[in-house]
């Protein structure tokens, strides 16, 4: 039996709580204060990556996860949990989601995505996969597989989609994924204001991801300084 | 000599790095991570409370630093390094401001303003004092007792001006200050946007404190989450 993730999380807010390596709060420590700071505000679910943050959350925090594992390959240009190995190191952890990027890019050793999903559906079973995709293409491929449910993450962030924003013209992009998909959409990227957030359950997505708006100083203090340069 | 602060900070970002003992990002090691994040956005200056995140943060950013010390008196609601005591303590970690509440309100041992003040300076004649207000009046007092700067930090968190808010009518209140006060304004309090960041270095503040809307996720998520109730 699934977990009751898709219950917990309708029509509410996930907050995601990453720093990486080169960022200035890169520190599992900071992280699980992070995810105290959003279980107070009534965050219904957090998003991670790494085992050692993830771990450091669940202690923390004890809401529902999507967990990642960001990792880079010279032979791929797909990081978010690319392969079987980091989506079996992040299943273990007992996270409720694990997400991988579903972007229609070559994979690091050429991994197929349609057998890597079939094997790790065998190994865990009771955990949910969350597709993070850029475009309806990706999104649909995403759907047929299989996976539980459909997120937009990487919309803006690849090179078909580069300079996209799923906020234009309101929300376009994801009114015309609701009328192709039917997993949940989970909305995420760039979801930068109360207003975004509010407008994305308007329109039908089962939650919405929000990050560096809310857990990245640095890009929140950069937003001010470019004010007034 | 006194320090070059003024110029250091002139039209320019200051960023509150604070977390009490109650909030969830309290630790010096992230107030100083916080500090590290600001520093690389390009802010001028930190402001920060307590001995021991003044000194993270001293060996973290190197950047000027207004200090403080709240601290909690039963027999006063004065509580920004509200007596002699915290601003030695507070300019003895070597900031070269050290900021102290001046709302008209009873001290703790009903220690006189004028006397601490005058005290200070022969002990620490080389750090600036800033001084926390909430009214005109008590700016004024601040001009007269010869505070090297005004701040508005107290507008809105006194009895006098509850519920008011200094970006009300476009600035109202900052425009008249501006024309009473003889030194330089820092403007601080509920400066939550890069616009009103921007607004108040037009209306001739000489700098600008932004805290919570940058460095606590608690009170940034609380207003996504308010946006969805």
């Amino acid at each position: 039996m699934k977990n009751n993730f898709f219950e917990a999380v309708k029509g509410k807010l996930i907050i995601s709580c990453q720093a990486l390596p080169n960022e200035p709060l890169h520190s599992s420590f900071i992280m699980a204060r992070m995810a105290r700071a959003a279980k107070m505000a009534g965050a219904a679910g957090i998003r991670a990556n790494s085992v050692v943050d993830i771990q450091a959350i669940q202690d923390e925090a004890g809401l529902p996860m999507i967990g990642i594992a960001k990792t880079d390959y010279p032979d791929s240009d797909v990081f978010i949990t690319p392969t079987l190995k980091e989506m079996r190191a992040v299943a273990a952890t007992g996270v409720e989601v694990v997400a991988c990027q579903v972007t229609g890019q070559r994979r690091p050793h050429d991994e197929k995505l349609a057998e890597i999903v079939q094997q790790f559906r065998t190994e865990f079973p009771n955990t949910l996969l969350m597709a993070d995709t850029d475009t309806i293409e990706n999104a649909l491929e995403a759907d047929r597989l299989g996976f539980d449910m459909i997120g937009t993450t990487m919309r803006g962030y690849t090179p078909a989609t580069q300079g996209m924003n799923i906020a234009d013209h309101d929300f376009e992009y994801l009114k015309e994924l609701r009328s192709q998909v039917t997993r949940p959409i989970i909305a995420e990227g760039k979801i930068d204001t109360p207003e975004k957030l509010k407008r994305c359950l308007e329109l039908g997505c089962h939650a919405v991801v929000v990050g560096g708006a809310i857990t990245r100083p640095l890009e929140i203090a950069t937003r001010f300084i470019e004010a007034i340069k």
